[in-house]
């Protein structure tokens, strides 16, 4: 990690302890894990409290039983999540936040709200943009 | 979008205005769209103030002219930057950040600063969970 990295044009990586705008920088590539959908989904459903794979597949609709159990994994390796095994037959796994992974929350969750609040006016934007393309 | 959704677990979602989680929700598309490395990194670097084309394509590294170009007209789209084309020979474009978009920038930067600021204990979590496979 660098300290007191300058970009080229001197935006809001001068006083950072990484700069996330060069792409070798491991900051960047951190950005580039968090910044995806289904970290987002999982950790802030995981915030509500522990929950079983198969729990977390259903509530977060959409995801593939591969994105999540490679989602998982990355967020486990980062120390976001931890995964418990119980020795049922079969077995049964779940996963908790951690103390790390709660600080993520509490930043992720502003852009989800930021999603369900601010809808109406992204919907307005674009009805604007595509009627000005039609008229074009 | 719905009023007061409901989830399977009631995580989160019962009292706000759309269901993130769900994956026909409106909101979940939106959220899909921003939480997104490009939007991430464009957004703030417009933040500092208007920029052509191809000075967002030195400043934030790694992104490809096709790449850039998407989604640019996709953050127009959704109002969150506006475009201005200069008759120059050949023609300068730049592009501004909206009022819309600085609300998101707002919850975005809580992101870029948790990701330069939590990356050693994101290496740590790291190095212990490389060692215990190695282990294993």
């Amino acid at each position: 990690m660098q300290e007191g990295t300058q970009t080229s044009s001197g935006h809001l990586a001068e006083t950072r302890a990484g700069d996330v705008y060069a792409a070798a920088c491991p900051t960047r590539q951190l950005l580039d894990r968090i910044a995806d959908k289904w970290t987002v989904l999982l950790l802030t459903t995981l915030d509500g409290g522990p929950m079983r794979f198969n729990a977390l597949k259903r509530h977060v609709e959409g995801v593939s039983q591969k994105m999540l159990s490679q989602t998982l994994k990355q967020m486990e390796r980062d120390g976001l999540v931890s995964r418990a095994v119980e020795a049922t037959v079969p077995v049964t796994v779940s996963y908790a936040i951690t103390p790390l992974g709660e600080t993520l929350v509490e930043a992720l969750q502003s852009i989800i709200d930021w999603a369900e609040i601010r809808m109406p006016a992204v919907d307005a934007a674009r009805d604007a943009y595509d009627a000005r393309d039609t008229a074009a």
